[in-house]
């Protein structure tokens, strides 16, 4: 129905994450008649294809400088002990904002979804077991489990306890309660139960 | 807060039409994982930048062939004479779907913004004229108006019938009615009225 270039670029670009054959489409013509747009689109593609490194030890994306660690990871005075498992790179990114962490991350990835085996190789766990077991004596100072409190995320944190408990000192999860803004009269149980439980 | 790479791939994508930060992010972070789509995109947008030529004459896009007008413009068996007017390219394409409509386009871009003088130059009226005005009798044979049948459409139907109804033996407007599939019951007056005035 359109010029080939427009159908190949709309083919691509609809397969991307919550991009749909509509919302492809619009951007074909937009940028059909912005050829100037170009240079800036692949430029900044290329740098995330090139410029950008995944760390070799908790596998968060940074700015190639010739390390293989991430500035996180290739700070002494982070707690290299320390490390908090988190679902996706932008959730380690959202703690890192705090300022308040001062320990190391692993990113799995995604959360486990016990129909499918391979969502559990992909949390790189036999990693995570390497990087400890090279610490002198092979044991964390404390694991974080960082995930989402939905059902999935749970689920996905009972695995990480059972499997990794030997590792670690300590195993914990992020405290549940009431967030800013929130309302208890708006809250459901469990978020008010987890304020109690983490009230201080 | 992210990479270098990332946040200026967030920067300029976000500013693409219906491409949010949220979005632009998740994508970032989607190609990030993923480096061996990168060339199947920059391709694609390469192409949309060199591989499509604009029409001189009716200023829809069409795949490069080393001729300035597009297949439509261009083929002797199309009725040259016949224009009709449509805000969008791809307005174009879905007429052309149907294989109809035998004669030919003119994209105005966009519909008239009365607080915007720029939206009436960019309709590239004079280009229109022009191009009429290079027929042997200077007369196009039917000058169609095939606009949304919106508020914004109509304001530009009516300026456009007002500024060339002298360069066409005829002026037509797309007939409104009923929509396939559609239900008398849940119409509004003005689809009802229309589908009445094209009863045949």
């Amino acid at each position: 129905m359109f010029p080939e270039p427009i159908q190949k670029f709309i083919e691509i670009f609809s397969k991307l994450p919550s991009i749909g054959q509509r919302q492809a489409t619009r951007l074909a013509f937009y940028l059909t008649r912005r050829p100037e747009l170009n240079q800036n689109l692949n430029s900044s593609l290329t740098a995330l294809a090139q410029d950008l490194k995944i760390c070799q030890q908790c596998f968060l994306p940074f700015k190639r400088n010739g390390v293989d660690l991430c500035p996180i990871c290739h700070n002494k005075e982070r707690e290299q002990k320390i490390i908090c498992l988190v679902e996706k790179e932008i959730d380690a990114f959202s703690i890192e904002k705090t300022r308040e962490f001062k320990g190391t991350y692993h990113i799995l990835g995604n959360l486990i979804d016990p129909s499918d085996p391979k969502s559990y190789e992909s949390l790189k766990i036999d990693w995570l077991e390497k990087r400890i077991k090279n610490f002198p004596d092979k044991t964390a100072e404390e694991i974080i489990i960082a995930l989402n409190p939905t059902t999935d995320g749970d689920l996905t944190a009972m695995y990480l306890e059972r499997r990794l408990k030997n590792l670690s000192k300590k195993m914990t999860r992020l405290g549940r309660g009431l967030p800013t803004g929130g309302e208890l009269e708006f809250a459901d149980e469990e978020t008010i139960k987890g304020s109690f439980e983490g009230r201080h």
